[in-house]
């Protein structure tokens, strides 16, 4: 490793940047699912992939797949995998620093003629973020084989629908089941991504060792009061449907604030047809609650609620409240967060564990094989889904030297 | 006026539901400056005032003028007005139950041969809303002479000038100051008007009497955070531009109650591009706050901006605020404040003084003659701008009543 110590963090960078050319956008990277530029995204990776050493394929969702073979003849195989879709203006390395890392690793093991009792399977899922077809996971739910059949039929703003867009690749949606892996023959799935957050950053840490990916709860909040004129209705007759959602949005910080891992949002508020001089009636706002555990989240959840109705009570409106999206917690494999967890030590850092409040592609794979993720630092104060993000070629190498040792003591 | 006990009310629900039949739109109510319905409702108006005995003409600006002469040669007049536009799915009372009941008075003065030492000049005004040009009060300000030539340039939302619709009725725009009347003729502005709020309706009392004519002042605040993934970033590194508003909108709430007369609204707030898994970097938010006199405002204001600071500090997020609107509070006059209240005496009911919220077109008369107003109740809860507004007969009477003893005691 001596010899290439630095190098393939600088690699990844360098990779990072010919990706991002592909771009739906002029002067901005957008890399939507099956667009144009997210097909010559994946013929490249492709390319890069076979130079690697891999036996390579793009399959019937667009994922493109590099596997290099085990020492011996054998199905057991570790997947390495992350997303080469982008959301729109993103930054270079949500998703495809995963993919990088994996090639520059196998890459390594390629040119130093170095091969495992199991294949490694490079994986660029073609759909995590969900953009063209609000759903995310495409690619990597084709392949954990439980993609769900009912996605077909949505249609994206031009009114291609998901199956029309996959016949067009000339790949038959009817044979997305076939792209599934056999369970038998998973030995596991790493995957490499950015944190997307500040506390790396703030702990002045590189690297840090997910424990388990958050499940998160979304719901539409209806608050209906009473509208009036903003210059004739004295305040102690109002029923303002703005005052009570402003309740509501301190109630879900103040209880999610001060718990580990616990996160609650308000991303969206809105008054349908408001105006400057009425009192609104009717305001509405999304909440979005998660936790790396579902018991604090869910008590989290229960009490959110149990505020939101005092508030109703107390000023006379209603609260519709609906549930958008209940997914669960996914806990990462404790023998894989003790192997990263002790290639990081090897380095000499200190150990961070810590939740992912985002969703990965791993989620998919927690149920069926051993899985884990590493995290690695942000900078610009940990911001993602930006042009603006930042990963340093030392963060990236030192992710890189990680998934590297992982593998050399997967089977120990 | 015992004959006639009743009756004047009647009449004055009636004609608001003859008038209200001519419409921009199907099944609902909507009067919007010099579109078909508003010329329709001008000329049904001219003739009911012709047959109340009043000399009739339309202005240039769409203005209905019934004159109802002195007893001998004068020019001395007092004006009777409120406007006969609406806004979109209206009441039938705003504005126009002034005219109507100013209407009824003088007809009931010609059947029974009543003239006074002043001429009384009945007018509609065309334009009060400012729906169509976001302009306000084009009617009453052309004949107080302070219409705002600035306006004639401002056009509707399918591109037609103020200039270019009056011009269209065959008036000259550069001829609307020759509408103002000369402030030595004038000897009094009243106008009745519905209280357009709640506080009658709550004290079992059918008429108040105006005191001032609160001015308002409205804000545009934009709150700057910082956005960031709403699962990646714990709560204590956040600088949620949702939540700082949340803060505002309660800071308002909390600094208006409780003082008579003030009131502070948040009318819109939004996260430009927002999403439920995004925290809001940025909130913009709408501010409007009054009172009975510009002394409690704005103590009021400075206090909201304070706060509003201290807030900003506190969560490490910056608030622009935009001023979109400053009006003073114009003061009723107290000679006709005590007419109104010695009229209302007289019907045995107890006088309640209380300053109106919103604005009116006596406003534009306050700086140059004896300004007065007169509320009346309001049903379904005090609820205006819509459809459910309501009068009963026997306030619309009362209030014909009050008018005309106010009239008729206006010169001792």
């Amino acid at each position: 490793m001596s010899a290439t110590s630095g190098m393939l963090g600088a690699r990844i960078l360098e990779l990072a940047d010919r990706l991002a050319a592909h771009s739906d956008l002029p002067g901005a990277l957008s890399c939507t699912y099956l667009t144009p530029a997210h097909r010559a995204s994946a013929k490249e990776l492709a390319q890069w992939m076979q130079a690697a050493g891999m036996a390579v394929s793009i399959d019937g969702v667009g994922n493109v797949v590099g596997r290099y073979t085990a020492a011996q003849a054998t199905n057991r195989t570790v997947i390495i995998g992350s997303h080469y879709d982008t959301v729109v203006d993103a930054g270079k390395y949500d998703g495809r620093l995963g993919i990088l890392t994996g090639l520059v690793v196998i890459d390594h093991l390629n040119r130093t003629g170095r091969r495992f009792p199991f294949a490694v399977e490079l994986i660029g899922f073609a759909e995590e973020e969900g953009l063209r077809f609000s759903a995310s996971y495409i690619g990597s739910t084709a392949v954990a084989g439980s993609f769900d059949r009912g996605l077909l039929a949505r249609r994206d703003r031009d009114g291609v629908s998901l199956a029309e867009a996959i016949s067009a690749t000339g790949f038959d949606p009817a044979d997305i089941p076939k792209l599934a892996r056999a369970r038998q023959d998973l030995a596991g799935y790493l995957e490499v991504h950015i944190e997307q957050g500040p506390v790396l950053l703030q702990e002045g840490l590189p690297l840090g060792v997910v424990t388990a990916i958050a499940g998160n709860c979304r719901y539409w909040l209806t608050v209906s009061g009473q509208a009036g004129h903003a210059g004739t209705v004295p305040m102690g007759f109002r029923r303002d449907a703005v005052a009570a959602a402003a309740d509501i949005v301190l109630a879900v910080e103040h209880r999610c604030s001060n718990v580990p891992t616990l996160v609650g949002t308000v991303g969206r508020i809105e008054v349908p047809g408001g105006a400057t001089n009425v009192i609104p009636g009717r305001c509405e706002l999304s909440l979005d609650i998660r936790a790396g555990d579902d018991v604090t989240r869910d008590a989290a959840i229960a009490d959110v609620r149990a505020e939101i109705d005092a508030i109703a009570q107390r000023r006379g409106v209603t609260v519709e409240i609906k549930e958008i999206q209940r997914m669960g917690a996914v806990a990462c494999s404790a023998r894989v967060q003790t192997l990263f967890a002790d290639a990081i030590a090897r380095t000499g850092i200190t150990p961070r564990f810590l939740p992912s409040g985002a969703g990965h592609d791993a989620v998919n794979f927690g149920g069926i094989t051993d899985t884990g993720m590493l995290f690695v630092r942000c900078g610009n104060g940990g911001v993602s889904h930006s042009p603006r993000e930042i990963v340093t070629a030392e963060d990236a190498d030192l992710g890189a030297r990680v998934l590297l040792d992982v593998l050399q003591h997967y089977e120990e």
